[in-house]
């Protein structure tokens, strides 16, 4: 094709490859005021970073010196290109470039990338299934930045994968995890299982402003326990709340605890927001919450296998990419949409789109200081 | 049928019926410890009540003196025995009751009626479609205490129908009144309308001990625009907090004049909680919440009808009681789950179920004398 590649950025978190990158890890995401805002931030946010490096670093220590993030991302990556190469061969050939959001390979390096390969036509395809404006807003914004910094605004031919919360075959991927992990419990213990879908909670002020992922979390809940024909009891639950401002709940480590004085012994505990493992599964549910369930009494406390490198989740990845090229859209309807409470000018933005988007809720909040605008 | 008709009773929260009946209800109201919890409630939910009464009963006043729940609950029962005699037959003939929380008529009218009838087998049939321990979960407990102050315990064979948040006729329904909500655009308006999905909230504290409730509203809502393809803009907001503990959000109120702020013109509400019309609907919906977009500049604010008399939806109803009766379950799995932060030791209970179900997280929490258990 002459308009080379079409390139397929993979969006996420990102995490600490080695125990020296927790610092500079941490340092990016104190920083970004799209996720924490925190009073003179320019000083504090490096502060609290330096200050949690030790303990942080010891977790990645404690999980075999760094975050998988980076391993699973590039086997998914090749594992959808090679089918999205046969499921859409009239934009073969298809590229992927991962873009982390405090940790490199960052936009920036994502971008040159593509750049250098030629690309043109760009999907921005966030890896969070469901839609927040601290996860997939953030990278985004950050994405139209870094072009801007590089003088390549006019470079690519964007469009944007913003949300796949129910796609079936991300359910059908996600019902297996939670097959396998209930299969990890002894015959007689299955059915008495409790299943903890654990997404990573958010403060409080981002949900009253309009934020639209715990609706969207319930969605993706509601169609894994359909296809399981609600088989067990389960729950919703949010983790991994940090600071002094109110967070939405239940908060997974609670609800742990007070299964334990309830004397429940089996609980399978299932990341349902992010599709690889990193520290807030290996970590945070495996060790830390694994303990405290130990403490509590819950002799049977097993977790769900994360997507990582399983096929059918390949094949997920491939057709959500396949459908959006196929339907031609900038974009979901819902990604125009700032939220009512916003105070952010730069979200909801696309850099160069491939079809022109409305971007509504815009007028009236005065440009913002506290976000740069490049 | 030697056994008798099989008694459905319906179960909703109620509404006075006269401006007469305002006060009896809100005491009624302030006094449920399974709602709202207060500080020497026996002192201070009178107290309360007493406060808002005239206000209270100002608002029924501009709505036509009284609320139509009974008159919709009743219009709507009939339609679901009708149908659900040829649905089925083995079960016929079914009656329905109606039993409100805080209004005759009471569980007791209820399950006096039933006896009076020669009812054996009995379904308690919520009318809220998400399920939350404040108002389903109260309407239980209600009904098997009522049960036993009337000395009736050994009277039915009951089972439970709990929740339904995504049966496919009531996403069916749900998805016609948005339809003709938006219908109440002019044609060019239309595409640009944004959906408000508005839910009663619920304070954080409830949903921090691990209510189902936001979970199932997402889903529902989910559902419902998936049945339109994604065509509009939406949000999931939540309505009525009142006093000063946090609430979930985002709040349908503050939502609303941020979008004036935004200069938005076109917002469509839909009461997704309620099948019915009632107060929330009626008065805070369309009366103050129509004030507030009207001064925010929002120049086409519309509701959705409720549910209300549509046959559509009393097939759905119908179909929900035939599915639960062919099933011969007692309830749903998630019912027999107490919330993980539950104190109330009479929650998740079945009062002389058709068939043993397991009633789990059961253990721990000492008595609590703050709940009456009859």
């Amino acid at each position: 094709m002459s308009q080379g590649p079409t390139g397929i950025v993979m969006m996420n978190l990102g995490g600490p490859k080695t125990l020296d990158d927790v610092q500079p890890f941490l340092l990016k995401l104190f920083e970004d005021r799209e996720i924490i805002q925190l009073p003179a931030q320019i000083f504090l946010g490096p502060f609290i970073a330096k200050r949690r490096t030790k303990s942080v670093q010891q977790n990645y220590a404690d999980i075999g010196g760094g975050s998988p993030i980076l391993k699973w991302t590039t086997e998914q990556g090749q594992g959808m290109c090679v089918r999205l190469d046969k499921l859409s061969p009239q934009t073969a050939p298809h590229k992927f470039y991962i873009a982390f959001r405090y940790i490199n390979p960052f936009s920036e390096d994502a971008l040159k990338a593509m750049q250098a390969d030629g690309v043109k036509r760009a999907v921005a395809f966030t890896q969070y299934p469901q839609f927040s404006c601290a996860t997939t807003g953030s990278s985004l914004n950050e994405i139209w930045r870094a072009a801007k910094r590089l003088g390549l605004q006019d470079a690519f031919d964007w469009s944007v994968i913003d949300r796949w919360p129910t796609h079936p075959k991300f359910i059908e991927a996600m019902t297996k995890t939670v097959k396998q992990g209930l299969a990890q419990f002894d015959k007689k213990d299955q059915d008495d299982a409790l299943i903890l879908f654990s997404a990573h909670s958010l403060p409080m002020n981002i949900i009253n402003r309009g934020d639209a992922y715990p609706a969207e979390i319930g969605a993706t809940v509601h169609e894994v326990m359909k296809q399981l024909n609600y088989s067990h009891e389960y729950m919703v639950t949010y983790q991994s709340e940090v600071g002094p401002v109110p967070w939405l709940g239940p908060s997974t480590e609670n609800v742990i605890e007070e299964l334990g004085k309830k004397k429940r012994k089996n609980v399978l505990v299932v990341g349902i927001a992010f599709t690889s493992d990193h520290i807030e599964t290996l970590h945070e549910l495996d060790i830390e919450y694994g303990e405290l369930a130990h403490e509590a009494g819950i002799s049977n406390y097993k977790r769900a296998p994360a997507l990582n490198g399983m096929p059918l989740f390949q094949d997920a990845l491939a057709e959500i990419v396949a459908e959006h090229l196929t339907r031609g859209d900038a974009c979901s309807k819902q990604y125009g949409l700032r939220c009512a409470g916003c105070v952010n000018p730069q979200c909801r933005n696309i850099l160069n789109p491939v079809v022109p988007f409305k971007r509504t809720n815009v007028t009236a909040s005065p440009k913002n200081k506290d976000y740069q605008t490049v």
